[in-house]
């Protein structure tokens, strides 16, 4: 499938996706838990910011390649899609333009699609927020773009240095996106759970007074590493 | 005119400002539909955000250009603001000092100047917006500056990219800042009054289900340029 | 103590701190009047941006060198925090991996630390902003780290490049981040006492429509310095 | 092969390279050449800049994902290179650390591998200038790394922007970097050839003074679009 | 003729250019030196950047307007160009993109144009080089660009922040690029003149180890701005 | 000493400056093994760089603090200046403005300056390549200064993230700049010289062919560390 990165002119109408609950799920755990509960990997880049505040937000990835400066495959891409998508927006080169706003998230909100994710600008920022239809975007910009070029629908893209299949998973929050293979959901959703509840242990002992370095027995370790201690700085100077 | 942008050591007394009615209505369309119903010119570069959230202004532009470092001109600036202004200030170098804060942000309130747009920092950011006085910069920064060197008042300045007449009108809201002159208001506020009229019928129309794709009639076009549909990934990869 | 900048492999159990009651005062002024009233020194790199809005804070600071992409040093520093301090941590690299999330701000609020100061991503921001701990960072990215290597605890490090020293006075508010002296608090503190004084007097002047132009007398030194005043651009031009 | 993306604890021993002629033959046509012989896909982000000067390379990669500020994966590729090979490598989360220096180079170039690509810091310019080693980095910094991570070798990596697979042939040069999948190197190669030729053509016609107005007969698409022509600026003003 | 920057679908053939013999003499100056004497204004951005070194170039401006990722108006641009003219290409919003490679630069070159200052990216940055093609940019990029949009040529433009008339003068070096009016070109040559050689007199007495403090006069004034010198640091910490 | 840092109106005359024979000596080994032979600190930030390639430059640190925008301060700087000194210029608040061009280069050659270590920009570059005097900065900007404000010389100031105090010794290369501590030279030195001896030992190995792996006996830990070998992708996807 990897020829298939950056090829443009093409739409694909059917993708697999994976189990509704389980997508739902993930919006528990959170973008940090859910990165280190797959391995610490698939997450996008620190540049792509949430336009709103305090959401948290999962869905299908219906991918979509654009040309700098022109939106023409948002409105290809809008028919692709399903209640329950997101779409995953990456351009063929960087660039900051307004490539959404607020009409195209009415068609997409009509379809029952939950929210954007694009490495590139958006616009009408206000109204998207009023319209409770979610956007992580790298830029906030209100210049417009045309229609005149071919990207692609639902083909693999690389979004913000990440990978990103159709049907792939998206969980955002305020912390970023992180992606989620679609065969690896289940296994994923399993291990933030059992991070979740492990951390929420510690979050107990923690608020407690128990140290970190007793908890995860880290003295010994650190006495190795060649850790010293002083009572005071005077004391190192000598 | 062109020969006064970048001159220093002047101030201009009495500049013409556009009717007040058509300035205001600005805010009802939004920086997005009013930079499109100018023919897309006149935006701001994206650096520039607000301090504030989900606020809309336009004023008239009393321009001003100052040192790197030196906020001297503001005080200068003060006295040739009326009622309806925005203050438009461009650094003569790149610099991220906070040029301006709350003394001055009253003084012009006093004035009944509306608000501020900087690319420069700015700070006291947190009474600014108790104060209700409006800001947009490139930075918010604490550092502070000096009052040394002259610069100009009320002569064509270039902001975050656009050239900016004193008396041109600015509107500023979440995605940005456009810059509209004052003789082209009138066509430009015409303009936006149908636009948003088009906007309105064609969200209508989304919200109910149609496609942009038909409302739009891109089918046949897209076609023409050669976009192709599979109905899966492995019918591509053969 | 210049020679302990950089050093990695050491912790400083005893700091002193300043008086608890000079610490929180500051909070009252503000950052940008603090930096002034101690000469315009102190102030952290504008790209320390804070996670919540409308805070300020102030506290002494336990200083942490961490290296990139490794938050071990973390786990150590919680041991030696009291009431009132906050955690001031540099990396020894650029890096802007979330290296702090809620466990360990669970870990630092048990202690009563008040906050976080770091030059470097954070992660678990929702959460942070719920729990009411206070986080100035360059960055907000979901990337964890790992424990592996030693930096130091409460050895004077260099932050969003200022120099702090363990038991230094950090404020923070939506304008920034200062660090004052231990030694120099009292002094600063009288300086800022004045200067808000003095500023409510001004503010309350031009709140009435003074011109600063008048309260600081500088109509003759702009005219000293060539300033012209034209009564239109037409004028200029001929 | 999708889920093998930044998977970590992994060398692949053998990989299937492209033949050796073809990938020499890319060097001729340059690296804007190629990428529009393939349709405008696989080109780096343009933060990859050479080291050197006047240097076009092509090779078989190596992919190496190494931990931010971690170059111990480094040694492990050594092992797996083959002459001709490029070492192509990314961090799993974004560093300026300078991995790589003339040490690493001088084993590299022992195993006959032609230069590097990273997306990340290198050091030691000077001498890797000296011992002909090609290198295309984001950033030149002498903070070293440490040993302590495990990444992998040889699996796909995504480097700038840029999905990447072992055995893929990457070809740089002063204006950056080209990735070409394997399997579709002769069909890109032969593409370069015939555009290398028609660029010959056009070349010796527009030295010859005709204009790409005519040759590409523009001028009738440009009316439709709505080009108009004026004398003088003063008629545009009338 | 502020209303026509960013208006597009414009050419305008007829512009006026400057005296050839000044706009060669600006060269003997070089950027820093001529944009004292005019005032220090019309300097662009700082990140506009020499793709070779060691090269002052100087000329009339030819400006176009291009859309992102868009180069047609380039072909537009030739056709209006004369010998001893430098193009000045700005984007409507930011891209950093290579619109230009060697094929124009042939083209232009065969028409007699110096070179290109573009606030975007270029590619074939060797093959220019060696043809002694001079080029400033803000990218260097391979990413090719599309022929479907209009701009214009010959239409005042914002380039880097600074405005630029078709037929103004275009200054630059490996400092950078400082644009000067056309009607002021003659009186901003006889300043350089004054200005270099009063420079290589102080050069001369400089390198003969005359102080720059003796030469202005500098004490007395340092002193009143309260300048202490100390024998030690000691001294001060006590 | 701490409470300098940031303190302006003074200079200090004598400062205390280490061996000659030592400065010189750090030159052969260059930044990256004086950087690792110091323990890893000192390093000043990526962005600084030469604006000569392929020289290698050490001094004693004359340190100049200045406000943004204003030079002033250099030419109080000159006068305290020694044979084989280095200036060390830290600006207040960030900017690229260029303070530094060839009439002060001129100066600080006339004492036998070696060179400028800048958090800022300079200008004359090509002069000053031409005249042999060295110069890393964090940008090139014609744009010139002012001299209205008052800084420091001979005061510890913070330079690209490095606390430096005068008589420091600053070591620079295409790789970037170092700072070592004037008391620590000696050692840092003598550890210089064995690192680089056993680094010319390890060229040797590794030019004939040994592999990292085997020299560091990295093996057992990678193993260990749980990496694992597979003969090919395929392996891995079963």
């Amino acid at each position: 499938m990897s020829r298939l990165v950056g090829r443009t002119g093409v739409v694909v109408r059917n993708i697999q996706r994976a189990e509704p609950a389980l997508i739902d799920e993930l919006t528990r755990y959170g973008v940090a838990t859910v990165h280190e509960a797959q391995g610490r990997k698939g997450l996008l880049a620190s540049g792509i910011r949430p336009v709103q505040q305090e959401v948290a937000m999962s869905g299908s990835a219906v991918t979509v390649l654009v040309a700098p400066g022109d939106n023409w495959m948002f409105h290809v891409a809008v028919e692709q899609c399903q209640p329950g998508d997101v779409l995953v927006v990456a351009p063929s080169s960087p660039c900051t333009d307004g490539f959404f706003g607020d009409l195209l998230a009415t068609s997409l909100q009509a379809r029952g699609v939950r929210g954007l994710i694009i490495d590139a600008g958006v616009r009408d920022t206000k109204t998207l927020r009023e319209m409770g239809f979610h956007v992580w975007s790298r830029a906030v910009h209100a210049q417009g773009t045309i229609k005149e070029t071919l990207g692609s629908v639902n083909l693999p893209v690389v979004c913000a240095g990440q990978l990103v299949y159709p049907g792939d998973v998206v969980l955002a929050d305020d912390d970023g996106v992180v992606v989620v293979r679609r065969d690896e959901l289940s296994q994923v959703v399993e291990s933030s759970r059992q991070r979740a509840g492990l951390e929420e242990q510690k979050r107990l002992r923690l608020a407690a007074g128990e140290l970190g370095l007793d908890i995860y027995a880290m003295r010994e370790r650190l006495a190795e590493k060649g850790l010293k201690y002083y009572d005071t700085l005077e004391q190192l100077e000598d």
